[in-house]
């Protein structure tokens, strides 16, 4: 794409409303703009990460076994009031009457709405078990919405729902996702810890929430800080004794939210030294809770004996559109915004030091025609711009790489090459910066 | 997939609400619930149907030069009192209080919010022409909610704003998209006439309707009979000649919807032999209104000579949920839908007749494994049901290819092959079968 062509509205100054630092940058780099309170239009750069996060988010769902569908934003109130939610959620929901006096609310969540879909169009034990999730808008009127995308109203959720015959089934289901959410999150490149959790409006007595540790999260919690990531990169969903084996990592030391936090228990298990306590942005929660929404929505079956069976329920939340806030939070410098590859809404900024020129021009057409071919996403920067407000844009926008090609480097055939994250930066032929280019980011 | 673990809940009755065929068959093959009146849940085959109709429409939009982007679906009030739509729109605007007593709405369409986006963020005229385009959620809070998604209340659009300095780029801006919305329907798959129409809430002088012909559609229409349509598949949008050529193809011949229907012009312009009346449905419409949002709403910019300048737009859009309802009504038999390839939600029924069978079962894990890692989609059909039940539902849900595997056949290496449209229905060896299935679906 060439920036000439490209809406990317960027400001120079800090936005006053923005408290923190991907609030600042989101809409520094022309990603967002707010159009209500904690509602906001993502624009062309934000779109493309947000779509990036929710094909990664998408594709491990998929892998997992979950089938995707799409449920609407506005609900039924007579739902909500089946399972005795509708009073409980207060003022957060969103409610809405039409123009023939029918109360509706824009869904924060969709237990009752699947579960009553499944309450009406299943019959047999033979059908299960079951895994489907949509990835829609979601509402909760926030009293004080803030933190940009991190705490808006309008939001964009990947919410799965599981229906097993048994608990026993419903157990493994809940690992299955436990292990899919924090391959998701290792595939986007953020450093994510599973935390013991509290159930909240959702119900139940088992939760983790998933945490990307940061000053600015809304969320304290307690941790042993001998804990170590593992590579999931080949992990086999299907394959139980692996999922176990990953759940019995990620879970066996201390780790837990504030609200599910027990003092004596910390410091009976954990020695001092690696005792630690800060802050966290919640990224996903798994719930398991049984049978308090399929019991008073009819979700029954008759077993394999004859006899009613109300089906074993979880579901598993992952905020698509609060992810690009987090990989911010724990992805950036005081220049800008560094992407984890990813999820980079392009892979490369292509700088042409003094447009105008014939031969940077040529020279800057031809290298992006051949990198767009070879699979490379490039954004070009052909403006009529000085060079320091190109790399002030560049560093903004924190593509993984630079490529920047100037008249005096171009007489020696020579270009520069930089990573965002600082690892390249070198001077190298212009050949070699081509090929090491679509090597990496081609593929 | 298989189908033993799909969620395909099929209904054998046509449901009393369903007053035509493509609502019928889409609750019959499990494509959609109704969740609450006009508004609809999308099962997995319906969304799979959905995501293709989307993803051909939006790589069109792409292709033209347009920009995605992504407004929410709850809009402030504000915006719509500037522009003074916000008392016009009038009972099918769904109006919402929040917790604070501001005035939001579920947009029905965006001119006004992304109008002042573009008010609020560009400065120069070197910023345009720019497209702009979403696909989101929008609410039209219809008076009677009626023909499923067809006329639903919260339906998928996608819609595209164009920003253009001065009349003569917004007119070929115009005629880019009017081509580019013939291609996407072509595409598709779907026989569209674009037809002069009135130009409604969205206001301006210059308006087309896309109409697929249908004795089910909302709208009645007028038309010279002597139409014949083109191939556009080779067609480059910025080949200004071709573009005109295009539209001067399509426009040339009388064709109107009933409100800009004018019988003197009708009778005067087409023979009496070519003359048809009838109805359709209308899958699509574009505008070109010049200054009415950019004035109101402020979008100006200075233009090379130091003036100001309100630009001049348009909008286009494309009902995406719609669409799956008016394939339908264009693409059925008595026993089911019949999709067009581009837009099936698989390729291929493989019917195991007699599940169970170790021969049968085996084969057909064969051939599911085979085609599948060859690219083809396949609904595999593992039940244990009667071989009518089978047909039955393949009939219904209407994939393009169905390979049956019979215990009889198999012995002499023989499967029957057939097309749902009825133009293939051979027995022939396993092997051709799988290499034409490869050579066609696979690709």
């Amino acid at each position: 794409m060439r920036l000439s062509r490209y809406y990317l509205p960027t400001l120079k100054e800090n936005p006053k409303e923005a408290e923190i630092v991907s609030h600042r940058l989101m809409l520094r780099s022309g990603m967002v703009r707010q159009s209500a309170a904690g509602i906001y239009s993502w624009l062309p750069l934000g779109f493309k990460v947000l779509s990036k996060v929710e094909k990664i988010v998408r594709e491990e769902q998929d892998r997992a076994g979950c089938q995707e569908m799409l449920m609407p934003t506005l609900q039924p109130m007579e739902l909500w009031q089946r399972s005795g939610r509708y009073e409980d959620y207060g003022p957060e929901m969103l409610r809405v009457t039409d123009r023939h006096d029918r109360g509706l609310l824009y869904g924060p969540t969709n237990e009752e709405m699947l579960t009553d879909i499944i309450a009406n169009t299943v019959r047999s034990y033979r059908d299960f078990p079951k895994l489907l999730y949509h990835i829609q808008w979601k509402f909760r009127d926030e009293v004080r919405p803030r933190f940009g995308v991190m705490r808006g109203r309008e939001f964009l959720m990947k919410d799965c729902y599981s229906f097993d015959l048994d608990k026993d089934s419903a157990r493994k289901t809940y690992n299955k996702m436990f292990v899919a959410y924090l391959k998701t999150f290792q595939r986007i490149g953020l450093d994510v810890r599973p935390m013991e959790a509290e159930t909240g409006p959702i119900g139940g007595d088992l939760s983790h929430e998933f945490i990307v540790l940061a000053d600015t999260g809304e969320s304290g919690v307690f941790w042993d800080d001998d804990f170590k990531a593992i590579d999931l990169s080949d992990v086999d969903y299907d394959d139980e004794v692996r999922v176990a084996a990953v759940i019995a990592h990620f879970t066996e030391l201390y780790a837990r939210t504030e609200d599910r936090h027990d003092a004596a228990a910390f410091e009976d298990k954990v020695p001092e030294p690696r005792r630690r306590q800060g802050r966290g942005i919640e990224v996903g929660q798994v719930f398991y809770f049984g049978t308090k929404y399929s019991e008073p929505m009819g979700a029954k079956v008759t077993g394999p004996g004859g006899q009613s069976v109300a089906v074993e329920m979880g579901s598993y939340g992952i905020g698509v559109s609060r992810l690009v806030g987090a990989i911010i939070e724990a992805s950036h410098d005081e220049d800008g915004i560094i992407w984890p590859d990813p999820v980079a809404p392009f892979d490369l900024a292509l700088i042409n030091l003094r447009a105008g020129d014939t031969d940077c021009d040529a020279a800057c057409a031809d290298i992006y025609g051949k990198l767009t071919s070879a699979g490379v996403d490039v954004l070009y920067d052909d403006r009529d711009e000085r060079p320091g407000a190109k790399f002030a844009d560049a560093d903004l926008v924190g593509l993984p790489w630079r490529l920047v090609i100037g008249p005096r480097g171009l007489k020696d055939g020579k270009v520069e090459l930089k990573r965002r994250d600082g690892s390249v930066d070198e001077n190298v032929a212009l050949d070699e910066a081509l090929a090491r280019l679509i090597a990496v980011a081609g593929g």
